[in-house]
């Protein structure tokens, strides 16, 4: 069983990225520049945009924090999109979520610049990966496929399911994994709440993936020897163990899968750290209009 | 074993488009109205296209053809294209592929404006097809729904097996049977050219669309008693039967599947008809914006 490394190979990824930032402003480029709108002050935005942040600081991107209150009016928020669309210096930008109930989110995400959407959740974006077509891959699904890449996974012929339907993880997933090229090529299926026994598809996978948010859902016996186990689930529950008094669950019971597993993520330290080197990637390829032209 | 009847379907949504028309007409409302711009003059082009415009008389729908030689340059096509756009009396258009090699197919496709595009083949309408939100669904995938609804196929919790990931059908149809609403929810696998031993997929499946243009390539012994056979394939193989000198070959072996199916579409006769039937159902949908306000 190989433990797959999330943690190491989001840094490695960054410090890829820190080098091509290096390389861009030796050659007199211009410095990538990512801009994060956050409304309100919800704790977990608060935390994550925070983060996205620092690790613009440590890849070499300039970055901008755009405040607003709640109070923030629709459209009030359509303007602060507006304007950053227009601004030249900015390559990508994320807003984000969730927005107080009174914005309408989608509106938000269709008003975002599609060359400049680099959380990939623009409409364009997301009909240009199913077409094939060059686009912004949104964080998660991003990360798991270049998870899968830098541990040489095997995955053309391979039957993968997927446990989840959502917009941001399960339906990208099997997307992404049925295509024609390198790291995919998989036969897919995806599972979720109306499948009957899910264990009776599972049992016959290479590779899972699980993106149903239920805690310890993938039990040892519903899973083949030998097969790839990959938990995008991230649910808080109670703990003593912990100071914060929660802990972070996967949707995999760890324990008793990983010793049937040929690779398997873990959580916290998987899938989760990968998301934010997602983002810097898509900015990356936003400053050097790799997607759009 | 019921046989569906694409062509019956298809006449029926026809008539039911031209009752709606009379509705919105003696209501003091505007005349739908489907422009079709025809580059060159290949047979198979001129054929659909015609079959389109005589659709349109049939249903009470006003229609424009466009026609322009196959020398005309990208830029002028383009041109036409921002015409129809601006066009306050052109509900929907579509621009009839394949285009002359010297044009770039994907740019036309993507300078065409979402809310007339009835095709469906946008990437915002493909994007918003697969996030949930409304959009045009382009001709065969919406076809094929139409006749599950028609038909009352039960499709919760069934296990539907998709051969082929086109653009075109395979892959919009994996991702419509597994969404959560009415006629889908269906536990999907997607098939392909990379899948090792499909039978043993389409063995479990209690519905089996088959979009890879392979004559008679599902057999009797790949599917389940009692499963719905979706036949997509419409390969052009020589005939001395008919006087064209040509028949069209589902990708199912009819006669042997038949007998072991409780429901089953036949070549021609099933999903092909239904093609044009879509294309006015979205042409309606768009004079009526339903989709785009």
């Amino acid at each position: 069983m190989e433990l797959i490394d999330g943690k190491k190979i989001s840094l490695q990824l960054q410090s890829e990225i820190a080098a091509e930032v290096k390389t861009i402003i030796s050659n007199g480029g211009k410095q990538p520049h990512l801009a994060a709108v956050l409304v309100g002050n919800d704790g977990g935005s608060e935390t994550y945009v925070a983060a996205k942040i620092k690790a613009c600081e440590n890849v070499g991107f300039n970055s901008t924090l755009i405040r607003h209150t709640n109070e923030i009016t629709e459209a009030e928020l359509l303007a602060t999109v507006h304007k950053l669309n227009a601004d030249k210096d900015i390559d990508g930008y994320i807003v984000q979520m969730p927005l107080p109930k009174h914005i309408d989110e989608q509106k938000i995400i269709e008003a975002v610049d599609p060359a400049k959407d680099v959380d990939g959740f623009h409409p364009v974006n997301v009909g240009k990966m199913v077409l094939s077509l060059p686009s912004y891959i949104s964080a998660t699904p991003n990360g798991i496929v270049e998870l899968i890449k830098r541990y040489k996974i095997e995955t053309a012929g391979k039957h993968c399911v997927v446990i989840g339907r959502s917009n941001i993880v399960g339906s990208p997933m099997s997307i992404l994994m049925a295509k024609n090229n390198a790291f995919a090529n998989c036969t897919v299926t995806i599972c979720h709440s109306k499948t009957k026994d899910i264990a009776s598809f599972t049992k016959q996978a290479d590779i899972v993936i699980c993106a149903l948010g239920k805690p310890e859902f993938l039990t040892a016996d519903m899973i083949k020897q030998g097969a790839v186990v990959i938990d995008v689930g991230t649910t808080r529950v109670a703990s003593t163990e912990t100071k914060s008094g929660f802990k972070l669950k996967g949707d995999v019971n760890f324990d008793a899968v990983a010793p049937k597993c040929s690779f398997i993520t873990p959580v916290p330290g998987g899938v989760g750290p990968m998301t934010i080197a997602s983002l810097l990637k898509n900015t990356l390829l936003a400053a050097k209009k790799e997607i759009y032209k």
